[in-house]
């Protein structure tokens, strides 16, 4: 078999699988925000019928998933392979999700980058002959995050202008090596970058290089220009980091301004929401993706876009003790053949 | 391309790819146990020359990766696919030591099946025709995993009989797409099983069921007999959950007596080496299969064997939510044409 590398790190997928579905659960609060249309089910206080915050995430993660396996008239035991994760300690939110389903389940780690990290890893299989049915998932709650990461929620933490708000929302893709809808043509794994940003509260600072770095490959890789792209959307760089991922790119004589932005820009109303910087967790991108871009694939809105979900690789332990944040992104290409996006 | 499913969820790879080395790196206590002659590098002191636990890992993940490089003749720039992971709480033991490699990094969460989990991922990419060269990494450092999850190191803890030790150790292995020595013939992805074991100090009762649920499996859908194998080695169920799995599959009438052992029974000397139940965290697969395994392998003391990772997927948070274990386990068949495993 041909290597499927374009040159670089980029591979276009022989047989590109197609995306058959998208389910979402998400918060209140994102349930009030301009994407509200696009979500399958909003939460009306978070909880998700659950007793704890974590179990709420596990249960949102698992709605999402059976979402997506309804839309796409499967059930969860035709999967084949299962790839999801978290931002919770031991990714909890997605193996108790994923407890009861008897799926194959393979966890990730990728920080706020896992959406991108899983549907590169299931599209890669599914086009490498194994398996039919493949699904991606990820989830963050905003509750869950604060009181890891943070303070407890009942501190009232002031927030810094350049932080960003956790979303409370899961995704989850279903990809399968034949069908009809949305294809992932091309993928780009990412590479850990690290300019030393060392403020917490600045994560977007922290990502955007990692962002760059993968764009740039991807473009270089495939001999595309940014106009190539109906859109380039980013995971969860937020309004500073989005900004900044522009201005790095700029320097390189490319110019993103028309046909970019960031999940994290999109998910709240920035000044009405009191998000400083926008959203931001694995969720955001999840949930952005499912719904608002999915959304505009099928209507024609977008005929190629490149989804580029961005982490950052640190801990609270890591930033204790000194280390600066680590950030990665992962760029998956999805094109549709017709306007209608089938 | 035909689906490379033999049925259930076994993968027979279509041009089964070569571990072309592996590399290891180990603890002190490690250092004084019966495989001791198959480490790479025993660390005098395990803080592999930081000042911090965490940052020892990292070290130590990252010495064992160059360790497997340098066997293989490669540059890590040379790696078209890194997979990692670790127990650390958002995987930090893994990233920080990829994060000046410049490598195309894709972050797993399996708990202690992490090896597993990367090894099949590896080879279903570069059987899929993605990249020439992928590497797989794992690590667990006592230290670093009993103030996570246990209690700080100066509280000197009691531990019960049938916990188990975690070891400080980190195993890499380079796998390609062309070359000499054993190769990864099959691999069954791991579903979730719990069986409803509360007790966080008996991981091996907990990730029993899973390993039984997997090579069952595997047996099945390969239609292979346990006697096929000259090994069938799990990862750290230690002695009270490999004799649990015997029990189990003796019921189904396989007898695994006389082929089976466990890389948490193989890395400690129990009695002297005060371990209770044997070995555990990633790094105790991770080291065995990358000296003892590997070192089997290439000198023909086996040519199958079946190596099965198995993880416990909860958290600290998770237990004290009175939550139950959920386990898993993937294998990976690896076998060698000749008996001196070239």
């Amino acid at each position: 078999m041909n290597d499927k590398k374009l040159g670089g790190r980029t591979y276009a997928l022989s047989q590109p699988p197609v995306i058959l579905s998208g389910g979402n659960a998400v918060g209140k609060k994102e349930g009030q925000g301009p994407l509200a249309g696009t979500f399958d089910h909003i939460d009306h206080d978070d909880t998700f019928g659950q007793d704890s915050w974590e179990k709420a995430e596990s249960a949102m993660q698992r709605l999402a998933l059976n979402n997506a396996l309804g839309k796409a008239g499967l059930k969860a035991g035709e999967l084949d392979l299962l790839f999801a994760g978290d931002l919770l300690n031991q990714c909890i939110g997605s193996s108790f999700a994923a407890r009861d389903l008897g799926v194959p389940f393979l966890g990730l780690y990728g920080a706020c980058s896992t959406m991108g990290e899983g549907l590169l890893l299931a599209a890669m299989a599914l086009d490498g002959g194994f398996g039919r049915w493949a699904a991606a998932a990820a989830s963050s709650h905003f509750c869950t995050a604060e009181r890891q990461y943070r303070t407890p929620l009942e501190y009232g933490g002031q927030r810094a202008p350049t932080a960003q708000w956790t979303v409370t929302g899961a995704g989850a893709v279903v990809l399968a090596r034949e069908g009809r809808g949305p294809r992932i043509t091309h993928v780009t794994p990412g590479r850990i970058v690290d300019l030393k940003i060392r403020d917490t509260n600045n994560m977007g600072a922290a990502m955007a290089p990692a962002a760059y770095d993968t764009i740039s490959a991807h473009l270089k890789d495939t001999g595309r220009a940014p106009a190539d792209y109906d859109l380039i959307v980013t995971g969860d760089l937020g309004f500073l980091g989005h900004e900044l991922l522009l201005e790095l790119l700029r320097r390189d004589g490319s110019d993103l301004s028309s046909n970019s932005t960031d999940c994290g820009m999109l998910i709240f109303r920035r000044e009405e929401q009191d998000v400083h910087c926008g959203g931001s967790g694995c969720g955001c991108c999840a949930s952005v993706l499912t719904g608002h871009l999915l959304d505009g694939l099928a209507r024609g809105t977008w005929s190629r876009i490149l989804f580029c979900p961005t982490g950052a690789l640190h801990s609270p332990t890591s930033a204790m003790q000194g280390e600066s944040i680590p950030g990665i992104c992962h760029a998956v290409a999805i094109e549709t053949d017709r306007p209608d996006g089938r």
